[in-house]
């Protein structure tokens, strides 16, 4: 179905195309922005305008201008927003015009924090080239750069105009980004329940087909609690399961070396840490867990990780947005397809879970 | 009416409090808010953690941090915003806490930036300090910095949880400040109607009771217009009277001394050069342009510009945020009470209002 046809969603102001041949509306999209005197420009990395940009055939007039980033998580960051802002800014942008971001998470993440901020709010347009983007990052209008080594610490909400989800691009990804972006398709359908977790657990990631069907999967699950809950104050942090230890190991393999390792990764290491919390402390299926678990580690075999490191990734955990009051907070599971959020969880259970995904089994 | 008593207005989620002790209210806020677990940080400058922190008088328990910037436009910078969240960050503050901003339109601007932004969104608090920030910088949830020479260019829409506007403070002020923060009082007077505005004429700017009454009729035009138009795509452009020439002069000043100018003192040249173009295009009344024009030329005599500055002031004008494909686009008067705003002006006819500010009046 999802090979032949394209499927249109609307999330609070957005438009989201989803299918192969999808990208093939951004032309119209542009040209009747192009009718009310909006102008666009695009932004993307090194490897989206190399590889992705021909593929978007003709569906963006030449006359727009074109900021390209270097690609990877270090271009999330202030300064790289403060350039984008002084060329939107030499390009004399108005508000009334259009940012295109043609990228993964990186791009859509950063594009929509300065189209948010430019002028107190320019319009953007997602184009995400990565598994997670289309899984993930594109929609749902979180925005965000890093401080330092915390990740997304400055952001904000801004809902795209339109995101156009597209297969195309998935031949343009090497091996590890679709393992990566495969991780956050497989915490979507924990979060939708048995079926979906069923078929995730049967999708070879190389399946194209299969791909978009757990794409569309995870869009509905993620629209689901973004409708409920825009701005993340409850029931949207259900989507975070896996990612309050996830980030706190992107951050920390990010300070040790330079290339830090890949979101989806640290989220699939964060969801058997937090699994394991899940079966401890809301009593999901131990027997799922090491299905699961047996399952991701074969996609992930090598945590860049040791026991040593519990009290940085401790240290770091305590700086998430989603605590309150010094104390940790976690997204868990009760079962496939039940989430329970702002779960407080003591530091001692915390050390436990680095150690079960470690691989310590024997420890819980 | 104001010296005595405290008046309490709603503006979308504010509290607004003011009159002479609307400040002793801030401490029963901070208490509730503590209820709830919220911790506040303080945001002032300098000058406000001189002269202003000691007459709050016990609202503020001695537990918070607070983080205190040079006084001045130069604060209102990226680098100024990084410092800030860098400060939060290593306080563990998170998005329940508050940032409690003391000071005028800068510390009010930046910390509204700040927060909007901390954690993808932490509330905030504003006691204005200065007369302008009492009538015009604390409300209405306009936040930004500057980039470059740019006023406000990168900024968004955050509104405070509260704003409490005590005259106390304005016995901190030199003379200046006033003469300044009288400017935006004239400018609102000149939007609510001809009753307001011969109320302004007579108001003389140490008159504490009669700049409470002017500040009450400034929040109450401001507010009709926030309320109509939260996010600036209409008629909340009203309140720009002044503010397209005057921001211009502003940036031009700030590139050439270090202080620059007041921002009343450059809203002031505005509305006088945007009363020409009222007068001639929207048909506003002449004899009252002379008027006020020789009223507020007693106050700000000397205006640092030469005929020379048109071409340097226009192609600032064109970054403005209010433009729309590249035209420069004005917030002029009908009458007084009767604005018209996204006004198309041609270049010849802007270098006639530099001219006429610059009191070649002889000129029109």
């Amino acid at each position: 179905m999802f090979s032949t046809g394209i499927k249109k969603d609307r999330l609070l102001s957005a438009e989201i195309w989803t299918g192969q041949g999808a990208a093939a509306q951004l032309g119209n999209f542009l040209q009747s922005a192009h009718r009310h005197n909006r102008r666009y420009f695009l932004l993307s990395d090194r490897n989206t305008h190399l590889h992705c940009l021909s593929r978007l055939d003709g569906q963006l007039p030449e006359t727009c201008g074109e900021f390209s980033i270097a690609p990877g998580e270090g271009s999330k960051s202030l300064e790289k927003a403060r350039e984008i802002w002084e060329w939107l800014q030499g390009e004399q942008a108005s508000r009334d015009d259009i940012l295109v971001c043609l990228g993964g998470g990186v791009v859509t993440d950063l594009g929509g924090f300065t189209a948010s901020l430019f002028k107190r709010g320019m319009g953007c347009i997602h184009i995400p080239t990565t598994l997670i983007g289309m899984a993930d990052a594109a929609i749902g209008g979180k925005t965000g750069v890093n401080l330092g080594y915390g990740k997304n610490q400055i952001g904000c909400f801004h809902h795209p105009l339109a995101v156009f989800i597209d297969p195309v691009f998935l031949e343009t990804l090497e091996e590890d980004q679709l393992r990566s972006g495969f991780a956050e398709l497989f915490k979507c359908a924990l979060l939708t329940g048995d079926r979906a977790y069923e078929k995730a657990m049967h999708t070879h990631h190389r399946d194209t087909d299969g791909l978009m069907r757990l794409i569309q999967q995870a869009l509905d699950v993620k629209m689901k609690y973004v409708r409920l809950d825009p701005e993340d104050h409850g029931a949207r942090r259900a989507l975070n399961f896996g990612h309050t230890l996830g980030h706190a190991i992107e951050s920390l393999a990010m300070k040790r070396s330079a290339g830090g390792i890949l979101h989806g990764e640290a989220v699939a290491l964060g969801m058997i840490g937090e699994g394991f919390l899940s079966w401890r402390i809301t009593g999901f299926c131990w027997t799922k867990l090491q299905e699961y678990t047996a399952f991701l580690k074969k996609y992930f075999p090598e945590p860049p990780l040791k026991a040593a490191d519990a009290d940085e990734l401790i240290s770091i955990m305590k700086m998430d947005k989603k605590n309150k009051g010094g104390k940790i907070l976690f997204s868990l599971l009760k079962d496939t397809g039940d989430p329970a959020w702002d779960m407080e969880v003591e530091e001692e259970m915390v050390r436990k879970a680095i150690g079960f995904i470690l691989k310590d089994q024997s420890s819980c």
